[in-house]
């Protein structure tokens, strides 16, 4: 099933959850920046072990989310990494990974992002990919997606660039591939113009900007990537899976770029690998 | 030889170095952010391929802070990436690098960051890291380092971790070991707690801040690395070569740490390595 169109809602009850969205996004980072490299302060992390600034940032930013939700629609579901699943099968359901990319959050490097998605009758409607301590989200639905940040608004498009040849590429790790899907990987990495590390999600955004051409992922949760879904589509961009089958709620093997005939070309190489 | 200490010269010159210099790091991000993720709008690259955004916004910076130098201290020396060698045995000198990590700027990722060193009798003594999407400034000289950012201003001071089982670590991309460097790389990841790639230089910055324990590099040129010895020098770290010794104006292959029992621990196993 394709992505809910814009036309399942007016067009003022969207734009209604599209400010709240961004509610969400502020009262997140409001929890997690005082906690974003705080671990330096910590002299002996054999003592202050029961300490761990990224867990308390998570479940104290997806409690400050769930709260919020609560308040304003007690009726929506939500399903977050920390708190696990309320109302999954409403109308509405919010799903939450407040820190995507821990390991750049523990190593202090400001990639990891707030992921925030909206569910409406199944299928993913609305989301966002926010990095507060750049001070940037990048926001959207099928309408259109948009950053917004400091210096303004500005809308997301992806580029064209129609060959593998071309293109740059990123993984979160190229370790996490395995027999068939390390080969896959190799593959590719040597068919791209450059490849790139360690982004997680703040890729899938970068894809949205134009800036990027096509990443590869496996083992994905829901969470990790259904915010990332409308945005990708708002800025005519494409998530499938490694066979080339559209991706919506569901994570696990995910290929996302900006050009179908990119991705088409990706994915013949990626399909032997295919789970 | 060691780092050149404070007392080579009085506190209010090197203020007065230190203020220059932030003037410097202002004049290159004016330059290159409006440069940065332009390429989304081209939308064939094959006809626009004449206009190379991260060549021009690095040529444009550089230019702009070899004229502010030139305006303010004539007589001092620059060396520069893009535009050689001026003055290069004047008592002091400039080394620069506007945009280091180019594969993360073309890439939309506010890793890359404006290196600028100065040299004073043929040591570093006084540097900056930039990142001017996100607004930091990592700035310092033996006497102490700071982060400059819109936040306001905080110490830099590594943290302690004496064992690689807890060390967080980072190299640019992995596949840049070959033969016994890849194998002393392979060794040292399977014995950390954690490696993060693609990171470049903004990781230099991340160890002198307290949030990442260790980075390991090879191929370095001197404008790679020289701004980032003070920065660590101020914050309690230290950079050597892969035999463990001190790493000042040259660059080649390099460990940084912040603590010694850490890099002694990673000096064994980089050792075998050693060019």
């Amino acid at each position: 099933m394709p992505t809910a169109s814009a036309t399942d809602l007016s067009p003022e009850r969207l734009d209604a959850l599209d400010t709240f969205l961004l509610d969400l996004n502020a009262a997140s980072a409001e929890v997690i920046l005082p906690l974003f490299r705080t671990e330096n302060g910590l002299e002996d992390k054999a003592v202050t072990g029961l300490f761990d600034p990224v867990t308390e940032a998570d479940k104290g930013a997806e409690a400050a989310i769930r709260r919020l939700i609560a308040q304003k629609f007690p009726e929506h579901g939500v399903i977050g990494e920390e708190y696990g699943e309320d109302r999954p099968d409403a109308e509405f359901v919010w799903v939450l990974d407040p820190i995507d990319g821990t390991r750049a959050f523990i190593a202090g490097i400001p990639v990891w992002t707030t992921l925030i998605g909206l569910r409406f009758q199944g299928q993913p409607m609305l989301g966002s990919i926010g990095q507060p301590h750049v001070g940037e989200v990048f926001i959207g639905d099928a309408r259109g997606s948009r950053l917004e940040s400091k210096s303004g608004v500005k809308p997301l498009r992806v580029r064209s660039c129609a060959s593998l040849a071309q293109a740059i590429t990123t993984t979160t790790d190229p370790l996490l591939f395995q027999d068939a899907s390390a080969e896959a990987w190799s593959r590719l990495r040597q068919s791209v113009r450059l490849a790139r590390y360690s982004c997680d999600a703040y890729a899938y955004a970068m894809v949205a900007m134009g800036s990027l051409d096509l990443v590869v992922e496996t083992g994905l949760k829901s969470w990790d990537i259904e915010a990332a879904v409308p945005v990708l589509a708002g800025a005519g961009g494409m998530i499938t899976d490694w066979r080339g089958a559209p991706v919506g709620r569901h994570g696990g093997q995910v290929a996302i770029a900006g050009d179908r005939a990119l991705l088409d070309q990706a994915i013949e190489i990626l399909k032997p690998a295919a789970l």
